[in-house]
């Protein structure tokens, strides 16, 4: 749902309320009264017991008609058994944010009268950064905590999103860190620990890593929130061409879902250990996902292992989708049954409250079937300490003063500048110190100079301060030094708003020119049509650059935009990505451009040719490109564009004697292959950062090959020039960085003549190594029944996993490191 | 340029002004001192002269860099000789709007603060009554001239858009009257009329015609205000799949160009003789339309026979696009030049300001180019009266008082129960009198209930009043009677905001159901990616129509939904649509829900089925269908649907007889051929408006063969009951009613059969008659230059047109007449 519609949603609510709140006023709920309540001598008030068995006691003695009124995301609560209501729907995407069960104070200075504002996880995710995002994820939880231990949020937020950001045009992609599977699925287990506050083993580390959390509190035994990945699976697409989100069915062969669409979700349920997941609107080969019995529990549950205490819910109103849009089932009561009976514990919307009713009424379901959803849902409530006393949860003694701690914004303007890419520097315009401006005037230009809630993308809350560009450089430089001037936004480019331009960059010596994409043109329902730059902003852009004076694009926005004329025009001296960056984005973007903080970041996502989407449907879920069709394939792994290699060292193993070493290791796929010691030198002439990529190439298993496929990445910090400058970064492997999917989903380790490249356009350094032996299954896939659409083998083209992980106009030579 | 960026728009003028405003603070624009001031002695100041000579007379006194400055919308003018600045781009698209030029007070109460807001031209079209039409441009010229007398506006209007509504998805459909040629001919020279104060005579009459214009100004010697035609050809689409306005190369044939997209223009230019014309953003055949030398002189100002002190505007800023994105010119200079040179005589923008300096330097234009296109602008202010005395221009005296008036708030009240169309009526569900909700609790519901802005659709200014649906029916059955719930809207439908439907309905013994799209999904820059309703829509009614209640459903928005659900759902007893119906939207669609007002619009446009437009491209201009591609066509004239016939009476001409009659027509097309002279009936029991559209059938002239098209209409009102309750409508044909356009461009009067059919599914009556002789050309086309695309002979394919103007889902034998 558009939180743009949050505070309307709210007023309905009200209006047509089942229930009374009974806390005070602003609070989302309130804890039971396990001391004195009603509650008090049943089993669930017994911290001695398991989570399971506690919620079972609650659940017990509820009538149906209390357990169907219990399944809706505004619960009602069980008020004689003094259980409160309890607002399910809290959004912290990338920090608290508004949402049905969260409220900020009206004053934005007084107390919760906002959160910090990180960065948008397209732009964390460019950090490669996954120290970064369990500090980021652990401050968030922090906040959020204390907005509940205050009556300002629930204890379970609605975040991650992580579906891969599949086509370029998805007007969420800005929701998620990126396109790869391997990133994504790194990055959301370091997400998770931050956010449920468990223990996070960084998969490697770098041997001058200088990340704190600002989260001290070290308990253990409760969960500090819970966490929902979302949006269980295959939802990508918002509006394209008449399909609807609520109604797209998208067709997903058997190797795509497993090897593609699914590991990030895998992450979350069997890795990470999330509290939720969330099934999404759409249908996977023609089964609404939230009525899915074989992905909500063959997969989910049974194939991932996942915690009996992990409950699903579906997105808003996706269970109603069943029914209509999706002709799933004939009735209204029969697609709230078949929601519930797959796996649907919890409904965003009231269709469960009105329509399992009848369902139970004409025997489509029974007690046993409300009772297993809430189950899950209490005992995850258990985790969170709902039913224990106070005064042994740290956790219960957060407030306001842990909330927008100088640690918490710091780390908001450090995550924006480790997300900040550098696509283009020529004739050293980068770094432009503070030395350089000196004395000089500066045109601060476009229509991103003066952006503050633009900067945090979508869900979004009330962050202490939204600092500019513009506000940026004219406190580094002071007001005098500065002009500013708008200029034509994406959608509606007039010459009306240009001569203020010309005009200032007249009067100007240096050019810094902030613009891009926004919501206007991606959000949520609302895909992107063009890839392009806008002929206006060229124009502008183009025109400046025939000045001859030094110019900097920075170009803001998630999804990409084809930078090529750019690129190609020698009047841009430097061209820089800032995504969404947050409550402190033109502070951070400017330590970028001035050279206080590197620019070491990634794109996370391809940056596609503009002519791109013309070939493709966005409807089209295959990632293999198919030469009878011309489809040209998806993501880096497939995309056209030449590398270069240089071999430095060689090996050889023997797959059975790897097998044998993984007793012990619950899940062959996770067992421990080898860590690869990178070490990097700083050889330009500032102290840097380096994002570290490696990747996995080779032909073996099914044709067609990737080109390359990400295995692991790694960032080193603060990487000092000079002959001693190396830092050494160790990138783990484990059997599955060297596996493959085939057509069946089974995940294999194949022999076969591997390498092993860091870094990409071109490799820096790279290693070949063999596997000989037998192939073996690491991971056995669950079938789906027969009668389902698109399982089938997928047709086999040429290979085609051509090009980088960041762009077709990755500066590569260009960028200088720490230059 | 998006009505929303107005006032960032102005700002940022204001910021890079190259001027500063002479006058008050306010206003737009000062009349030139013809007594005292520096041209008083200027042959421009006398009055005896001819327009043109005036104008050259001003012009000859400008230096080169004047001239350029002058070229440009928001004109600096020239001080030095008392000629005050204008700002030339002032909107009026269905009452005095937003726009650089033109300004509300900001307390709306106060003189000048608020402007009547009639509906937009979609619903204007649906009534299908020019008079109407022209009483309603009338009225809104009278208030832009008070506007104007008292700083607030200019002088000229960026209005009507008078492109043809092609495609369903078009975002600015609404602007339109509809999507038929003739229609849309018939409809601008009623509104260009009424807006330039030029005398209107209606194309045919009716017996009980009881309109009044609200102007009683009889003033003929001056223009009252300049009308624009937009968007000079060919433009439709905002952004369809990577295709943007600014960019689109529409591929057009000769056939389908003369026949469809140019006859609305032709009409503006040659036979209501506006005063300006706007080229368009995008380019036919491989040409920017405003760079098109043929286009905008053969066509426009040679062919038609264009006044010649018509002008013609680029679209915010089209030169520019010349330019980027179409890449026309290969330089800024040489894009404006082509454009000056072409017939751009204004840019809207500042390209010309900027780059025809360069442009004159290296010789690409020279003085007279400027001279040229100056001449027709100043000589348009002189038609206006820009440089006479006040005290003989009546139009000078209009002030505060002439607006907002009784008749003018009438008027938009009457405009929009005009083109209210009645889609479904089964069981006696409408009217619904006062009389049968006494008593009764009445549900309003839906996500138009509270409209007010959403009224108005694009380009409006601040009306005296909004009157949402909500506010209508409490006032007519008093509060306590009503009962409202807000329901999903269309973009996001979350049964979050459901519950207080069904607590309201179940309250209620009448359910009334407003609802639809709003600019949302259709707006500028915003094509839509779906015909379909919502699933949650359809589900909400689909409940509410399972309670036997009387269930009224009205349909807001200028684009069609396919609402074959409704149609088909026996539980839906009425279902109405409204377009955007102005600032008494609410209680005009309430007067037609109640019977105070018949229910006699019809839809302007095609309801397709939502499957349509799966097999059909955004960017695929063609009107045909194409066996072989599988494209099935477009408009109401290319579709399929069954009709029946009954002859009532035939008739035979011979064509050199009808052409020697045409002696002293200045215009062949033009020559009348016959008036048709139709009599209706009132069946029904109340007093009613019959809305007749005449359509002509028959095999003559190229195949494939229309299956019918719409020759003329005519709205008869307040038809009463009973025996004698007979209206006579005279519908006058020209030759060109019984032409067809060939393959060339020529317009042909073809031997052969004709019919002539009274309305549709079924038509009411009929009659046959018989053309002999030889083909004669009516018109001759010049031909473009060849080198040009897509002027190329159509393919041929089956006959094809078939279907009613209106809709698959037109009600037909279900609407009684004034039932």
């Amino acid at each position: 749902m558009h939180p743009k519609l949050y505070r309307h949603v709210r007023e309905s609510i009200c209006k047509g309320a089942l229930y009374v709140l009974t806390g005070p006023a602003l609070a989302s709920f309130t804890f039971p009264d396990c001391t004195s309540g009603p509650l008090a001598n049943v089993s669930v008030c017994d911290p001695s017991l398991d989570a399971t068995t506690r919620a079972k006691a609650l659940i017990s003695l509820f009538t149906t008609a209390e357990k169907i009124n219990l399944t809706v995301s505004t619960s009602p609560g069980v008020p004689r058994l003094g259980l409160s209501s309890y607002v399910w729907w809290n959004e912290a995407l990338h920090g608290v944010a508004d949402s049905p069960g969260v409220t900020f104070s009206a004053d934005n200075k007084s107390a919760f009268g906002s959160a910090t504002s990180f960065p948008q996880p397209i732009t964390l995710g460019a950090a490669f950064d996954d120290d970064l995002v369990y500090a980021v994820a652990s401050t968030i939880s922090t906040e959020a905590r204390a907005f509940s231990n205050n009556g300002h949020a629930g204890l379970n937020f609605w975040t991650p999103n992580i579906n891969p950001f599949r086509d370029p045009r998805w007007g969420r992609g800005q929701e998620t860190p990126g396109e790869d599977a391997f990133h994504l699925s790194s990055y959301v287990k370091a997400l998770i620990a931050g956010l449920q506050g468990t223990e996070y083993a960084s998969s490697g580390s770098t041997s001058n890593n200088n990340h704190n959390t600002n989260s001290n509190t070290t308990t253990k035994s409760y969960r500090k929130v819970t966490a929902t990945c979302k949006h269980f699976a295959g939802y990508d697409i918002e509006s394209w061409n008449g399909n609807f989100r609520y109604q797209v069915d998208a067709s997903i062969n058997t190797q795509d879902m497993v090897e593609y669409y699914l590991p990030s979700f895998q992450a979350c349920a069997r890795d990470a250990g999330v509290g939720a997941f969330m099934c999404s609107y759409n249908a996977v080969n023609g089964v609404p996902t939230c009525a899915d019995d074989w992905l909500l529990n063959d997969v989910l549950r049974t194939h991932w292992n996942w915690s009996s205490t992990g409950s699903v819910v579906s997105d808003c109103d996706a269970v109603q989708n069943v029914f209509l849009p999706h002709r799933w089932a004939d009735s209204r009561a029969g697609a709230a049954a078949a929601a519930l009976k797959a796996g649907t514990d919890l409904n965003c919307g009231t269709y469960f409250s009105h329509h399992l009713v009848e369902a139970y009424d004409s025997g489509l379901i029974e007690d046993a079937d409300l009772d297993t959803a809430l189950t899950r849902l209490y005992a995850g409530l258990v985790e969170l300490g709902f039913f224990d006393p106070a005064e042994e949860q740290p956790y219960r003694s957060l407030g306001w003063n842990d909330v927008n701690t100088p640690e918490a914004q710091n780390l908001a303007r450090l995550a924006a500048a480790e997300g900040t890419v550098l696509l283009k520097n020529i004739n050293n315009t980068l770094p432009l110190t503070v030395e350089k401006m000196q004395g000089k005037k500066v045109a601060v230009l476009g229509d991103w100079a003066t952006a503050t809630t633009q900067m945090q993308g979508s869900y979004y809350g009330t962050p202490p301060y939204l600092h500019s560009p513009l506000y940026a450089v004219q406190e580094l430089l002071g007001n005098e030094s500065v002009v500013y001037a708008y200029a034509p936004s994406y959608t509606d480019p007039t010459s009306d708003s240009w001569d203020a331009i010309w005009e200032a960059a007249g009067e100007a010596d240096i050019l810094l020119y902030f613009t891009g994409i926004d919501d206007t043109v991606e959000s949520e329902g609302n895909d992107r049509v063009s890839l392009s730059w806008m002929g206006s902003q060229l124009d502008v852009i183009g025109d400046l650059a025939m000045s001859g004076k030094p110019l900097v694009v920075v170009q803001f926005g998630g999804g990409q935009l084809d930078s090529t004329p750019l690129i190609e025009n020698p009047g841009v001296g430097a061209l820089l990505w800032g995504g969404y960056p947050g409550q402190d984005g033109g502070t951070a973007v400017l330590d970028v451009i001035t050279g206080a903080y590197p620019p070491a970041g990634r794109l996370p996502v391809t940056q596609y040719p503009a002519h791109y989407i013309a070939n493709v449907s966005m409807t089209d879920m295959a990632l293999r490109p198919d030469q009878e069709t011309g489809f040209p394939g998806r993501t880096y792994r497939c995309f056209t564009a030449q590398i270069a290699l240089s071999d430095t060292t060689s090996n050889t193993f023997d797959i059975a004697s790897l097998i044998t070493n993984c007793s012990g290791v619950a899940y062959l796929d996770l067992c421990p292959f080898a860590t690869v010691s990178a070490t990097v030198s700083n050889t330009g002439n500032v102290q840097s950062d380096y994002a570290a990529l490696l990747f996995l190439k080779g032909e073996f298993g099914p044709a067609p090959y990737p080109l390359k496929t990400l295995v692991a990445y790694e960032r080193a910090h603060n990487i000092s020039t000079g002959l001693n400058s190396a830092a050494t970064l160790e990138l783990a492997l484990n059997l599955a960085s060297l596996s493959r999917v085939d057509e069946s989903g089974k995940r294999v380790l194949y022999p076969g003549s591997y390498c092993i490249e860091l870094d990409t356009m071109p490799a820096l350094a790279s290693l070949n190594f063999t596997l000989t032996g037998k192939e073996t299954v690491l991971d056995e896939w669950p079938a789906a029944p027969t009668g389902r659409k698109g399982s089938g083998t997928p047709e086999v083209g040429p290979d085609y996993y051509v090009g980088g992980l960041g762009t077709v106009n990755d500066a590569g030579g260009e960028i200088p490191l720490g230059a």
